[in-house]
């Protein structure tokens, strides 16, 4: 076994997050693989160069790493700078969101790389449970979703009896019970809170309830579950009614945290501003949704925390996984690292798109777009662009 | 019942509690007081000016508010604009600090206004309870350093096991085991991390336990109760040796939370430099006794927060019940009615310094220092400055 050479990617600008730990890189040196670190790579982390060499990494600067590489790991969409100096026949794996991003799936095709996206990953297949990484990333944003609101929110979270009274509980409201939702409702009422989770999928109500949280019934819409986990779009007249009553449901909560997204498309918008404009002064909404394609409160900003006129905090969230970068790499260290084990045959990248899981995460190879959906959306972008 | 007016300060810039919230003011009203907000006195608590008119009070400007009042309620010590608006006869209630700020009950005593100050109530009396401020805002305090602690830590506070691995809980240590250091531990336990604490005073044992945090048993420091409620100073041996021993402790926690303080001198070096050294990076100490006169942490800057050239955050909390205003607000403003209603006799303040509550919280009045502590540290300044 020669041994594939594996670089860590410098991310971009804000995105704390490493892709490798040190406990993955002692276990693909273990499976005979080379693994190179450029310089200060963990530091959004706390990871330092001197513990990635004890873990038998080789520090090396960031261009010289990707020139050494068969593949580079990264978790955020690469920056122009890293798509320029990979070359043909390497691998970049990441979560390139590749249905969101069409100009680099279009890009790594032209270039010869062979681009394997954890976004693609079949969630609901249990082999590939190890390696999912949207999974483990939620649930790190999820709870970090309620310490961000914790920070932001004037009052207790708990019910507090003392000697000067009684403090009441915060009423938080959790919209969407994936796994971000679900871990924000498990984490809000660890800190005391009064939570109520709401799904348009009426199955999730077992799961809310083990949480200690309540299920919030709306008599105005039928079920919305979709496929591989995720909530089908909603029709309008049923997407309004839901708002409707949503609304009054809304109004009487302190903290409201939106995690409502649907696979490549825009999310769906949970909070209208007549909803926030009712909240009390003081309350918290984080919309986990926010992004550059809208979010599921209006008048959210991703990256950006705005208050209302009438006192409401709204914190676009959109890097809630990379503020707690430590959980966050670690997980997604070992997600990342399980996939390209699995990628693997006799000591080298074996693409194979008869795999399901490979057909799910792997966008680009041989200068093509091999993944259907990817593909497709790219022929979409051609049509719109026809059409304009 | 004539009905004395009474009337909200302004606070100092960076203090965002408000003496008194609406609830309180319809109490106050109720007892046939008048109560007069400054506009925007409760912004920061996120009380508008309308909910303070609800409940009964009258929105005036700052200067006439101050003006037309017999008594103004304050929360943090008065900025010189307040003391300079104020006029003999006239009674200021607050948390004025009075042994360490000699110059400011100088002033007030000179000026013949009656300084009521929170600090000195006696903790220990049963019938005071409802207005230990000292107490309330400890426990705000020592919630709001865990939200802060888990805000800058780059990891979950709970023990997660996932399909991807399990993630190891914040190992969180609590120096003192006060009002403040038990809201601490509290917190922690309850967002899953593990939670030790520590106090010289070994009868906290029970408390530090039934919170579910462990007792850290140090073999070198014999018992530290002292009076009031708080530790008492150790002797230099003691503090060298709990030092020592403590630094070990210290570099293998993740979280180091310090609460440590003895009324009117500088709080005790609990973390040195070199147990700073010894600590993880990415690990939080928050200093919940950082202030000008020093702090629990060497190198903590009160106000500020410093990244250590090992990777450690340390957080100089000087204001943590002013981050959580609402519920600190709330609290507070129950304990100063309280207290202010107990001064009142048919409806006027009446000073009686053979009442106990009134002899620990009555500093000047009637152009004399009263409080036998300040007047004792007022007498010892000069001497200082005799020495000089």
């Amino acid at each position: 076994m020669s041994g594939l050479t594996v670089a860590v990617a410098e991310e971009p600008p804000g995105e704390r997050r490493v892709a490798l730990v040190p406990e993955s890189v002692r276990r693909l040196t273990g499976s005979g693989l080379q693994v190179i670190v450029p310089p200060g790579a963990g530091a959004g982390a706390w990871i330092s160069d001197a513990a990635f060499s004890e873990a038998g990494a080789r520090i090396l600067a960031a261009p010289e790493a990707y020139a050494a590489a068969d593949v580079v790991l990264a978790v955020a969409p690469p920056a122009p700078s890293l798509v320029a100096a990979l070359r043909a026949g390497q691998a970049l794996v990441g979560m390139l969101q590749p249905l969101t991003s069409p100009d680099l799936v279009r890009q790594l095709a032209q270039r010869g790389i062979t681009a394997v996206s954890l976004d693609g990953l079949p969630r609901t297949l249990s082999r590939a449970q190890a390696m999912d990484a949207l999974t483990s990333q939620a649930s790190v944003a999820g709870y970090r979703a309620v310490i961000e609101a914790a920070h932001a929110y004037g009052r207790y979270f708990p019910l507090l009896i003392t000697a000067a009274g009684t403090a009441k509980p915060a009423e938080t409201l959790v919209l969407g019970a994936g796994v971000a939702g679900l871990q924000a409702m498990a984490t809000a009422r660890r800190l005391g809170a009064v939570v109520r989770g709401y799904d348009i999928r009426p199955e999730t109500r077992q799961e809310v309830a083990s949480l200690g949280a309540e299920f919030l019934e709306l008599q105005s819409v039928r079920s919305g579950s979709g496929e591989g986990g995720y909530a089908r779009m909603l029709d309008e007249s049923e997407l309004a009614a839901q708002q409707a009553e949503l609304d009054g449901h809304i109004a009487r909560h302190d903290v409201v945290i939106t995690t409502a997204q649907v696979p490549g498309r825009r999310p769906p918008l949970l909070v209208r501003r007549t909803a926030v404009e009712r909240m009390r002064a003081g309350s918290v909404i984080v919309d986990m949704a926010a992004s550059a394609h809208g979010g599921n409160v209006e008048g959210s900003v991703a990256g950006q925390t705005v208050v209302t006129g009438n006192g409401v905090t709204v914190i676009g969230a959109d890097d809630l996984a990379s503020r707690t970068a430590g959980s966050a790499s670690a997980a997604y260290s070992r997600n990342v690292t399980a996939l390209l084990l699995h990628l693997l045959r006799d000591g080298a990248l074996a693409v194979d798109l008869t795999d399901e899981v490979q057909a799910g995460v792997v966008v680009t190879h041989g200068g093509e777009v091999v993944h259907p959906a990817a593909a497709a959306r790219l022929a979409g972008q051609s049509t719109e662009g026809a059409a304009r």
